[in-house]
């Protein structure tokens, strides 16, 4: 029998990956900026090694060793890692060319679906990035690809998968974890907003990483539910 | 000349008063609470007389008297003074009966104009509430009236008008101060934020404390815009 969710009132979504397509964004946004500096790499393999660096970058937030910063931070940090990799021209290259470039995680698509999908589930649930994005970021990102959410939050300043980022953002909504579902294209994540207590909603984003993805193909647990796509999680979940 | 308002990317709006009509929405929810309990009070001076305890409560907060608390706290604490004041019997009141009239700060009307207002300038600039309210009042509230706004935040921890609650708004969406408006039907308010560098745009709102009102009748400085509802501030700033 499938969980109940009728005392569900917040649906939280992973955004990079689940709601948005970041690795044909970014691959877009770095291709002229590539090509001004000659810098010969496939804007898609560049967007994926900017990528690679995501999850160790908050690892060290995660464990402590540096303090909670926006993930624009991070996210600039690595920017320069890669460059540095591929021998980039720092002296050359400006730091306004920097700060636009790394916007490219402000502007990205929705997948297909997920408009359609969200507006759904929007009549029967609130909604909201539960992501580790930074608000300035959310809302750019939300206005450039007409993301519906009712309430864009950072009161967390952790990252996921710890725990204490889906409590707060339960507690910011007012409602108890078992009255949050967490919706996201990644078992790790809801593993961890499951043992936190929340409801779960895995949506399949098997091209996340392009073509050749190894990893969130499938559900790897019995997640409360499991879909092919927003608009197939609005139907699971009654919202016509 | 008007002040140019094509660097401002994001409106800021005070939400009790200005956006949505706080009296009667009270009185509403608290006429069949008063006749209940035997509590011989017209609704809507009841609702005055919560709302008078407002500013009083945020002081001894903005004065370091107490650490900041959510509104919802101290609305609470205050619909209990009132009550005791009428000489409510509280063994007969539940707590649930009070958590729920405190809610009615949760269901409040939008003020005819707000929602078409609202619509037409979010077509040019990010909105979102830059209220005393909490994250889950102000989620409850647009969820009730359909307020549009883009973003919800709740990073001051602090009161208006200290400063920081303007400054650390515009940090967390990205902006400096001068890229950011302020709408509000109050004078101080306005003040606080043009102080803090923000522009400034005067709703008129004559009958927020009902026909007999004295305080904000008209703009007493010069703010960027002044308007007699938001659909005139929308026309004011070009939204279409």
């Amino acid at each position: 029998m499938p969980i109940d969710f009728s005392i569900v009132g917040f649906l939280g979504f992973d955004v990079f990956g689940t709601v948005v397509d970041w690795r044909t964004g970014v691959a877009r946004a770095s291709e002229p900026f590539l090509a001004r500096h000659g810098i010969e790499v496939d804007p898609l393999v560049f967007a994926d090694e900017w990528r690679a660096l995501y999850q160790p970058s908050m690892q060290k937030v995660r464990a402590g060793e540096r303090p909670w910063v926006k993930l624009e931070v991070l996210n600039r940090e690595n920017l320069e890692t890669v460059l540095s990799r591929h021998d980039a021209d720092f002296g050359r290259i400006s730091d306004a060319e920097l700060v636009d470039l790394n916007k490219a995680w402000e502007r990205l698509d929705p997948w297909p679906d997920s408009l359609e999908g969200l507006t759904r589930l929007k009549r029967h649930f609130a909604l909201g990035p539960l992501s580790n994005g930074h608000i300035e970021g959310m809302l750019n990102l939300a206005r450039f690809g007409g993301l519906p959410w009712d309430v864009i939050t950072e009161v967390t300043k952790s990252y996921k998968p710890m725990p204490q980022t889906y409590l707060r953002s339960a507690d910011a909504v007012g409602l108890r974890p078992d009255q949050v579902g967490m919706v996201a294209a990644h078992n790790d994540d809801l593993k961890a907003a499951r043992a936190a207590g929340l409801r779960t909603v895995f949506v399949r984003r098997p091209h996340e990483h392009g073509p050749n993805q190894t990893t969130d193909l499938d559900a790897k647990e019995g997640w409360d539910v499991i879909a092919e796509s927003l608009t197939e999680a609005a139907d699971a979940l009654g919202c016509n």
